[in-house]
């Protein structure tokens, strides 16, 4: 299982993706799933993976080494996409590939092809942007109203997002929502682990101004953990109890 | 869509259920997903549906009218199950009667034959039981470990349960923090929605402490969310900024 989170705020863009990786309960790995393509000064790209490991390393392989275009034009290697817009499509395009090439494989296999992106970042002088691409290639886009998307194991995080991010949200606090989100998920499914990547990007700054990955234990993130459960039992007591009383039949 | 959630704690039983049923986002009706099988002094018994609204119906009328037995046994009704087991194992009959019927409909129409159900309660002198029946008839019971059980859609609500909720926690406590569980999810799926049935029965009373519907508008649930969101923005907001600094690339 996977989840992973992207907000993309007035001030900027934070990407949050769990590591864990398997198949199958007795089959767990650590693979990096949030991934940076980075040219300072030029462009700052970040693409966030969930679903089927061969399929979205294909992806990733293929993205690095160049997509071939549709009527024999020359491939484009991902860093070269002059546009958000261009850079999703390459990604819709590499899933494509991917699926014509694995389609009967996994058909035979009964697998599904399942996978899904989140890729944000800034290209010169346009606007930063946050996509989610599916399995089929096609994306959407975040929105000022929804300044978040989520893959993957998606629903135990999204309360805390609905009610605490907007997009006027300091850059560094939708970082830490996002990491209470991603701990709420954690709690509620263990294939969702530690460690954890993240990364921040201030709009305009065409740069990376976090990659970071927290480790287990560290102090920084458990004490966000700590804190968070004190802060929910200290939340719920404050509650006066329920006065229903007996039975309206 | 639907969220039940069932909580057995050492005092007793709390059912919550909300109501709104939808057969595409033009169909929205109100339908009570949580019934009573109360005979004070002998049972009380509780049963919330989730699934295709014709299947949870039929298997009601069926549990009502009494399932026929397997080898010519006359039919048993709900209300006269002996424990609260056999009970469980009716719910799972009726269903299995049910699904015999529409499996050549539901397969010609391509639907897909999904329901579920909470079933909680008493019977005389046995203990307080806490039941997840599925689409198959089988079930699984609640343990003192896990002492909740849920239906529907059950992801949104379940990270506060998990931190909130143990075999300790005060039957009226239970009852907040299962409201809290409905709350969030009715925040992040518009398809579970009020009015919410609420039951709750003290463990050896053999009767139902409350049974109450929360309407829209209602002073203390709208109490309890306007708490509860307060309380989650200044718990974030009290959580140090993370101190994460620039690329370890």
């Amino acid at each position: 299982m996977t989840y992973c989170v992207g907000l993309l705020v007035e001030d900027g863009l934070v990407m949050i993706a769990d590591t864990r990786t398997n198949a199958g309960l007795d089959d767990i790995s650590t693979y990096r799933k949030l991934h940076h393509f980075n040219v300072p000064g030029e462009r700052v790209m970040m693409l966030a993976s969930a679903g089927n490991l061969s399929v979205t390393q294909s992806v990733l392989s293929l993205l690095a080494e160049g997509v071939p275009g549709a009527d024999g034009e020359p491939p484009m290697r991902f860093v070269e996409a002059p546009t958000m817009f261009q850079a999703a499509q390459l990604v819709g395009d590499a899933i494509r590939r991917v699926r014509a090439i694995e389609r009967e494989g996994f058909a035979a296999a009964n697998l599904r092809f399942e996978v899904s992106f989140l890729f944000g970042g800034q290209i010169g002088g346009e606007p930063m942007r946050l996509f989610l691409i599916y399995s089929a290639g096609n994306f959407i886009e975040c929105s000022v109203d929804a300044p978040f998307l989520q893959i993957g194991e998606h629903k135990y995080g999204k309360p805390i997002l609905d009610r605490a991010v907007t997009y006027a949200t300091d850059l560094y606090d939708a970082l830490k929502v996002g990491l209470v989100s991603m701990d709420s998920t954690m709690r509620s499914n263990l294939g969702v682990g530690l460690p954890i990547d993240v990364a921040v990007a201030r709009r305009n700054a065409l740069d990376l101004e976090v990659s970071h990955r927290i480790e287990a234990g560290e102090p920084y993130f458990h004490d966000l953990r700590e804190r968070w459960s004190a802060a929910l039992r200290a939340a719920h007591r404050a509650i006066p109890r329920p006065p229903y009383g007996p039975a309206v039949r």
